[in-house]
Formats: C-alpha cells, structure tokens, sequence
C-alpha cells in the first residue's frame, strides 16, 4: 500500500496502547485513570443519594457526566473554566455525549433513586479525550455499581451492555483508527463512535472538517471504528475481572 | 407494508411540506422564513466588515452562527435564556453544528475580512427545528453573499457547493425520513445528516435515545437521509432562482 | 403649516398602519403578530398554574412580561443577549414597563394562583417596539384568558379596561405621533403614554434627548398620544371581536 | 380642605428638610452627601482621562452615573448587588435615569476626552432616592468641573442649566410633592420629574401603581413638581456659593 | 531613635484617632460608623429570623459578614462590583475574614435560629479597612443583640468575649502599629491581627509584601499589634457604655 | 508524653511522607506531581510570552497562581466550579496566597516580559492541599526557569530563594506538625506558614477555629512550622538534583 505512513508508524486499523487502572484516587466509588497513548484521563464515579428534582418519586435513578480539561493538559495552556466563568460550547457538547453514552450503558430503573455522578478530567490530553473518557468511564461506574451492589443497597450491577467509544478519520486520504493530536490536527473527517459490545451503535457524530466524505470513505469508517471497539470493550472486562 | 402508519400520514420517506420564502425581514443581508410542516425558523444571515481577533491580517473571512427558541415557541413554555443568563448546552451544540454546516458551504478565502453571522430563531417548533435552520440558513447566506457581489464587493458568491440538512430515525421500529415532534419524542433513533449536493456528507449525528441500532439500520437511514437531502437543496436552488 | 413633511408623509397626528393578526403561532394560549407599520412584535401569552414565592397561598394570580429582539431585527446586527449572557439595562427597563402596564389592565385578584407570561419578541424593529409590544400583548393577555375562563378554570376575562401605548415626541420642532425609527433617531423629544380605554394614564414616560421642553409642548404630547391610544383601542376590540 | 394629614404633617405642596454637604468624602473630585429628610445619599463625580471606545477620537466627553444602596439602607436588608452577580432591572433603570439627566445638564462638547463617572449610594433610604440622587449629583458633577476649571484643562464648567429632581405622586387620593416611604408605599400614582432651572422638562416617568389617573391630575403633579425643583435649584445654586 | 518619622508623625506604637459612632443609620439593628483616621466604614448587622439551610433545625443561629467599598472611596476610582458581576478575590477574601472573626466573638448555639447579617461598607479608605471593618462590626453586632434581648427574644446578649483587629507592619525597616494608606502602600510587611479581650489569637494574616521578616520582627509585631488591640477593645466597650 | 496519639500514629512534629515526581506531565514547561500522604496535586508551571497590560512594556515579568479541585478529589464531591460559573471565596483566597508565596521566590525583574502560570490542581484531598501546592508549585517553577534559562533567553533561573510551605495546628490540645483531614476537621486552630530557606516568613496564615490560642502556643506552632519548612526545602533541592 502506498499509504503515506502515519505519525505514530502505527497501521491504519491500530489503537495506540490502551492502559486503564482502577482505584486511582481513593475516595470516589468508582476512580479509573485510562490512558490512551499520551492522552490520560481521570474518570471518577459518584453515587449520590438523591435524584435531580424532574425525577423526584419515580422510583428511578439518573446519570449524569461533566467534562474538564486540566490548563495545562494541552500544548499550549488554556484558560481555566473555572476562572473564565463559564464553560465552553466544546465542554458542554463533550459532557452530553458522555452522559448519554453511559445512560445506554446501565439500567436507569435498576438501581433506585441515586444519581451517579461521572467527572471526566484530562490532565494530558494528545487527541481522543472523548472517546477515552466515555470508555474509562464505563469502568468507574461498573466499579461504583459493584460497590453498591456489595453493600446490598441493589441486588445486581444494572449494567444493560458494556459500552466503548473511540474515534475515526480521515487521515491525508486514508481512513485510520484511534486519532492522535497530530492526525487529528491535520485530517479531514473526524468521527467518534459508541458502540456496546453487541456491534450497535450508541453515538455517530462525524464531521468533514475538510472536504466532505463519501458513502465508501463512511462504511470504511464505521468498519475501523467497530473492530477498535470490540477491542476496548475486551480490555475493558479484563480489567475488571470479568473476561 | 405492515407499517403502523405514521402519526401525521406520511410514507416513511416524506418529507413535511418545505415552504421557503426569502426577505422575510427588511434590515438583514439575508433574510429568510423557513417552515418544515409547522416547524417555522427565521434565518438571517448578517455582513459584518471585520473577523475575529484569531484571523485579523490573514485575508480571509469567518462565518458563525447563532441560535435561540422563543420562549414559548415550544409546547410549554421555556425560560428565556437571555433572562437566566446562559445558553443551554443545548443551544451551544447547534449553534456550534449550524456553524460548521456552512463553513463547509463556503470557500472563507474568498470574502475577504468580513464575517457572516447566521441567526436562527425558531418562532414555532413541531421537530427539527437544527436541520430546517441549517438548510434555512443555506439560502440566506446565498442571498447575503449576492447582495454583496452585487455591489462589487466581491466578484461572486464564494458557494462551494449547496448544503442542506434532514433528520432521520428509527420510530416504532422503522426508519423514518423528517420526524415531527410526535415521532421525536418517542423514537428509539435520531440521526441528523447534513449533505452537500454531491451527496457527501458534512455531518453526521445519530442518538439511539432507546434501542441501540445496527449497520442494518444506519445504512437504511443514510439512505433515507440522502434522498430528503437531494430534494431539499432542489427547492433552495428553486427559492433561488437558480433551477 | 409651514411644517417640513415627515420623512414617512403621513400627517403630524397619524398613526402608522397597524395590523393585529391573532393565533400567530400555535401552542401559546395567546398568540398575536402586531405590526406598526415596518415594526413587528410577536406577542403570546402563557398560563401556569403557578405564582411566584412572594404570592403563593395569597389566591391572586401574576402577571409578569419578558421582551427581546432578535439580533438581525435592526439595522445593524445587535449582540444576542442570551449570548452575551445578560440583558441590557434597556431591555430591562422595557420589560418592567410591559408588565407594570399590562399589570394595570387585569384584575390579579380574580384568576387564581396562576402566573400569565407575556413575551414579547421583535423580529423587525422599526421604532415603537416597547409600545407596540404593549399594544400587542393585551389582545395576547386576552385571548390567553378567554382560554381560560372557555375551560371554566375561571369565570370570565378578568380585565379591568383596556390598554394601549404609543409615542409621540417632538421632531424638527414639531410634536408627533407614532415615531418611526427615522423620526426616533433625529428626535428631540420622545415620551412613550400608555392609557386606559377612559383615557386615564397609567405610564407617561417622556425623556428630552436634545432640548428640554416646555409645559405647552407636554400638553401637545398628551392630546397627540391619547388620540393615537383611542384609536388603537378600538382596533384592539375590533380584532377580538368585541367592537 | 378636609384632606387627611401626610403622615409627616407637611402640607401637599412641602419639601421634606434638603441639606446638601460638599466635600463629603476626601478621594472624589466632586463629594455630596445629600439628605432629603431621612433619605441619605452619597453623590460623587470623578474624573477619568479618557471617553469610552465608541467616542473615541471625536473630542468630546462622556458622563454616566452608576447606583447603589447599601443592603441595610433598606427597612429589611437586601441582598448585596455584589454578591448576587448582577444588578437589578430597577437599579438599571435608575442609573440609567441619573445618566441621562446630567448629560443633559453639561455640554458634553466642552470638556475633551473626559468621562465624568457619577456614583449614587444610599446610605439611607426613605423614599424618593433617585430624585435626591440626580439633585445631588448635580452639585457633585459642577463640583468636579470647577476644580477641571481651576486646574487649567478646561476654560469654563461646561454646564448649560442646573436640573433637579423631584417626585409627586397621588396619596389617598390627593396629588402631594416629595413622598416620603410611607407615602410611596401606599400610593396611587408616583411621578419622577426632572427639569431645568428654565422649568423645562428633562424626564417625567409617571407611573399609576394603584388607579389609573386622569389629565387634570396630572396637571396637578406637574405643577406641584415645577414648585418643588424651582426650590431645589435655589438650594443647588446657595450650596455652590452661586446664589 | 534614628527612625525616619512616619508620613503621619504618629509614634511607631500609635493609633491612629479612633472614632465609633453608633446608631449611624436608622433602619438597622446595629448600625456604626467607625473611623479610624481617614478610613471610614459603616459596619450594619442585621439580624434575620431564619438560617442558612445547613443549619435548618439544629436549633442554632448563624452569623455572616459582607464586604464592599463604594466605587470611590479610593483614590482613583475603582469599579463597581456590582457592574462588574462579581466580587474581587479580596473582597471574598476579607469578607470571610470578618465573618470568622465575629463568629468567634459570639456563641453561635445561644441565639436561636437566626442570622446575623453583617455588612461593612467602606465609604472612604486611607488603609486597615478590613480591621477597621471588624473593630466596628463587632460594635454593631452588639448592639443588636442588645436590642435583641430588650425585646426578650433571648435573655442576653451571646457574646463570648469581645474582638478587635489592627493591622501591624514593617515601614521602612521599622515594625509599627496601624498603617494608614502612604504606609500601606510602601511597607515590606503587612499583618492584620485579630484577638479577644484576654489577648489570644483569632486571625493572624501576615504577609511580607517585600523583603521576608525573621522571627525577632514577628514577634515585635505581636507586641504592637495586642497592644493596639487591647486599646480598641477599651474603646468599643466605652462606646457601649460598658465600661 | 500523654499526648493521646495522632489518628496517624505520627509523632507531633512529623511530616507525612512527601513525594515529588518531576515531568509528571509532557505539555507544561514545569510538571510536578506532590504527595503529602494521601495528598496529590499536580502543579504546572507555564511560560506565556506576554505581561498582563498594568505591566507592559515595563520589562519585568509576573507570575501568577490558579487552584483547583477535581470534583471527586474529596470526601463527597463536591460541585464543578466551572459548572457553577464562579470559583469560590477559598478558592480565591488560597490561589491569591500560592501566587504572593512564588512571588517572593523569583525575581520577577529578571525574567523579561513573561508570565509565569502555575496551575495547582487537587487530585487527591487529605488535608494541606494549599501548603502541598506552594511546595510543589516551588518545583514546576524551578523547572520551567531552568528550561527557560537552557534555550537561552534568560541567564539564570531568577530564584532568590527557596519556599516551602507548611500547616500547623492544635490538635486535641497539642501543637501538631501538617495535619492531615482528620486532624483537620476537628482541630482548634489551623496555620499556613509559608516560608524561605533562610527561615524567612512570607506569609502566616492562622486562624483559630475553636478557642482562641495565646502567645506561647504561637510560639510552638511556628518552632514546628520552621522545622518542617527546613525538611521540605531540602526535599525539594534533592528533587531537583540541587543537594
């Protein structure tokens, strides 16, 4: 193949290195950090003993996730939300698409009227901090649940499917797997998926940041995005003990 | 076909009534009403001779977008937002989606250091109320862009080609094209697909708010999505005078 | 008269054309287009079955007013408010003003714990807009009650009289009626009035942007603007069917 | 006339005791404590060498005013501006009222790139505070420009007349000059008169909190106000030693 | 002594002219003006018949303390917090201070479930307005729990011990007691001291502006400071009538 | 001694275990991660070729301080800061105290017109992260000039001298030496000494929280302040191959 190789030498349908550890920090239930290559994550899960007033006496619980980037876990540092006041379009965007992805992950009628609370934080990010919070995630709110479940406050982990997410793109005319900074400062599509472990798809969100892609380039697109999938969501169980 | 039929009688492939209607405001560049069945969204598309701080001295133009519901455009009525003082991640998201929409429209290199900001105001929303101001916003910048050709601003208007948007999604098991709020609000899938004339994708964004879907299923709504899409930019070019 | 004609021809004591359309959109109780002229105001009206903290178990209802306008509805694109995260201090002033004189129109005491909403949204601003928006939001007010009192929640409208606004002020020397934005920028004098159907007053609001002005002048403003008032008045009625 | 007594026992037509005190706090080009019966306010005027971005290059000036209570001025404590993160809609239009007032009293041609900022604080509170601070801020700005004056930089204090505020208002039933809290509290109508030494208008707000009021009462208001600042410029002019 | 007098000519263990007037404004509970030189403060306490919801049924009061200065009461003009949306990092710094130092002065459990409202507003500043703050709110504070206890809502006033506060400092090479604004802004050292009648520590905030002080200048800056302190407290309880 | 023993076992003056890994992060010129027992925070130092505006264009440098805490770096999360729109009044308090404690360690003349950022955020909470912040922030600093200094653009790293920091406190009755949360939580006086390595103070922060605490415990919670600064000072020059 004449394919120009990538930054990394990695092959077109390779992740980078994936590595998730649990109980980073000790005081949430659930605490992973997950690395993907250079990009690290913090993914911390919360369990609160109250539900957000929309949800008040249904007898369910809920699942929500924020989104952070440490200042200087980027190239050059940016302003601390904090301190600006207000989060950005970006931030809000990345932390609904979490929260979304991880409430198809669990049973919402399963585990009572609690609210598990996901903070995703970056403290190095090297492209794919979405994908990787969403995957890490999953681990520390299976971590938290299972906590729960030990402590007989609810009978199982109300796990419906394990989810994973990762991202695609179109890198100098060849669609690859898994983006760094590198590639994804310089592709023309960009795509991240979600997918549970049974091949169906939770979350596409692509967006041609340069030309516009074509059916073929979207099939070979989606193809890359399940294989790495499948991959994650192994390696997922496996740290947890479960495969 | 066994297909429950839809709320509102339509195939699954039909869109709502489209209905167009240009200079809809007097003072904007650009002005048009857009009305999707009873989804009604104001697009106004404005020229303002300078760019953002990031792009001052390079030669090029930006394009941005906002935008907003009435408070009771809706069901029940919302907050105002500039009363609660923020934008909703909502808001944020398709703004920011609208935005990279027409980016993908336009060649900036071409309309020197001016900016075009779109607003979409949605005045009625029965559903879809981001696509129909993405295809809305289509033909205002198309008119604003000729307003200033034809004052010999620029020597023409810099479209790269024609985009218009759809949303599609999976409504008691069937893969639907155009969903009203009826079908929004009870749908398993929803997918919004932004396309060029060329068939190429500018976006994709699909949500299985239910059931997770598979390839079977998302190859069937790209289909459908490109159908509705080929006609939409049809009657853009026709609102335009230039089919 | 040796009087320079007015930029729009019309006489020094009339009105610009005024249009009241009501069930402008659909899902608000009360829902009224009102156009002065070149100036558009949607208004609608909203019920909830609730009253703010200070009034609750009082048994008297509320009645509170919003208003903004859309970014491209003036002659160069304004800041969105929600963006910007703030409403200016103009807004403000006008919203208070909508719903003190609005306020003045209904009997609080006699439709319950209930809270009446009135937005009132510019989509085209050509002068006028605050009294236009009160002009308009009356008929809204009304309907949304004739709603209310048809489902025999409450036992009739609970309208005390009618209420309409207008400006007049002083242009080229010359008091006026109903200032168009041409004659509001280059005005000396400008005072908004809005009276009941009795001609009481219930705001008088005049501010002298260039020369202060006499006693002689006031009284001029006074009879100008309770003419234009009955006239709105009856067109009120007319559209509601009751004159 | 067998009106009941004002609860102060002034007669309708009777200011309460107006002091003014120059120089009040030491930092301030212009200092005024006024006190208008138990209403307390401190008026400062300071001068700042530039004018704000929209007129810079223009060679003129620029005044503004700004306003405040203190959280205990109050009967019961308010929250403090400050700390809640924005200021109210009637403290908007408070100090957008002082703001338009002062300009119209000085030649905002005649003092170069120059803003006069004005800051109304209320120590005190008993009814009519933005009347006494638009009284006092005059004193304070023509303060703050003589010492321009005297330092060279400008030729002369460019004031065109002195204004004063006042407020009327109908109390159980009869039109009475200068409320106090107790009155204001429990009236029909409260009107805020602004005018020049000329007995020209410069603002009339006149709001009907109870009934609505007709001609002949507001005849009464505005000569019941004209009487009022007639005194109150008097007094203006002796506490600058001009009169 | 070789010691370059100090700007003020006062001995390097000298306050400043201490002034405490009580009853400053009317609607408070407690109300004092407090002037130490040039700085003046007016310390409300408001007392509020509810608690923060933290406390909500423990059968305990609670006490608070804002700060703020009016826009000029320094030498140039600073800008409104109000306007600006938010309290500066020192303002929440020193109202927390004012806050935990009062607390300490009071028994939080001995007056029901009530808050104390503190509010110290700097209406001129020639430093220490932060200490001046306290020395004057525990006046107020005072005060109104002496009103609180005429009024036999509780049998006496809570006080554990009176406070005060002083700043101490390092002028020019010399440790001295109570810096005023030239000082101030030109000392290596600055240290705010805050102590009970007995003598002990409540706060000590030092912080060497310049050159870091050795433990023999610490230690005369303790002398300085209980020895102002012990005098002040003198002072209050004089001005209470106490002693 | 009958000193009931510390929840930890430690003796009064023993430090935690500290550890400080340097390069902890790849972006930021200087990235330490500091561990005071279960204490974690990364610190990062960032150089920005540009002085805020007070200081341009006068050839000196500032350095300046932010703080953070991840959501779940404590007992029970806590709210996001940057979700809320405001940090809080100690979140201010503590980054205003690590930017004055680095200040006094650089010399900012020597840096050219640069900023220093240092980002001190908690990833893990166990008490004493602000002291474990200035300590650490020493290190990322440090680092950062060195890098600076090694490409060239300035001589020498500008460090006057080292800082460290350091809480002390009445534990139970008994001066202790960096009390953990535990200690913490029920202690009777809290200090933060931040000090030099000449055994300098630059800031003394104590506040008692309890009782009031007099001259001689004072006086042994600073002996057991400068002890532990001594041991920290060293750490930090090991670290950094100094010592």
């Amino acid at each position: 193949m004449t394919f120009e190789s990538r930054p990394s030498g990695r092959a077109v349908d390779q992740l980078r290195n994936i590595l998730i550890t649990r109980n980073y920090t000790k005081h949430a239930e659930g605490s992973v950090l997950i690395e993907c290559g250079d990009t690290k994550v913090i993914c911390t899960a919360s369990i609160e003993e109250k539900v957000p007033g929309f949800l008040k006496g249904k007898g369910q619980g809920w699942l929500t996730a924020e989104y952070g980037m440490l200042p200087r876990s980027t190239h050059s540092r940016m302003d601390r939300e904090a301190a600006r006041g207000k989060q950005s379009g970006r931030t809000q965007e990345i932390q609904r698409l979490i929260g979304r992805s991880l409430r198809a992950a669990f049973d919402l009628q399963a585990f009572g009227e609690r609210t598990l609370h996901l903070d995703c934080d970056v403290i190095q990010a090297d492209g794919g901090t979405r994908t990787a919070s969403i995957t890490g995630a999953m681990v520390a709110a299976y971590d938290a649940f299972s906590k729960l479940a030990g402590s007989g406050a609810i009978a199982a982990v109300p796990a419906k499917h394990f989810v994973a997410a990762i991202s695609v793109g179109v890198y100098k005319g060849m669609p690859v797997l898994d983006l760094d900074y590198v590639e994804d400062s310089d592709c023309d599509t960009d795509m991240n998926i979600v997918m549970t472990e049974a091949g169906h798809f939770v979350e596409v969100q692509g967006t041609a940041e340069g030309a516009a892609f074509d059916r073929k380039v979207m099939n070979r697109l989606l193809d890359l995005g399940q294989a790495g999938i499948t991959d994650l969501i192994a390696l997922q169980k496996r740290s947890l003990g479960l495969a």
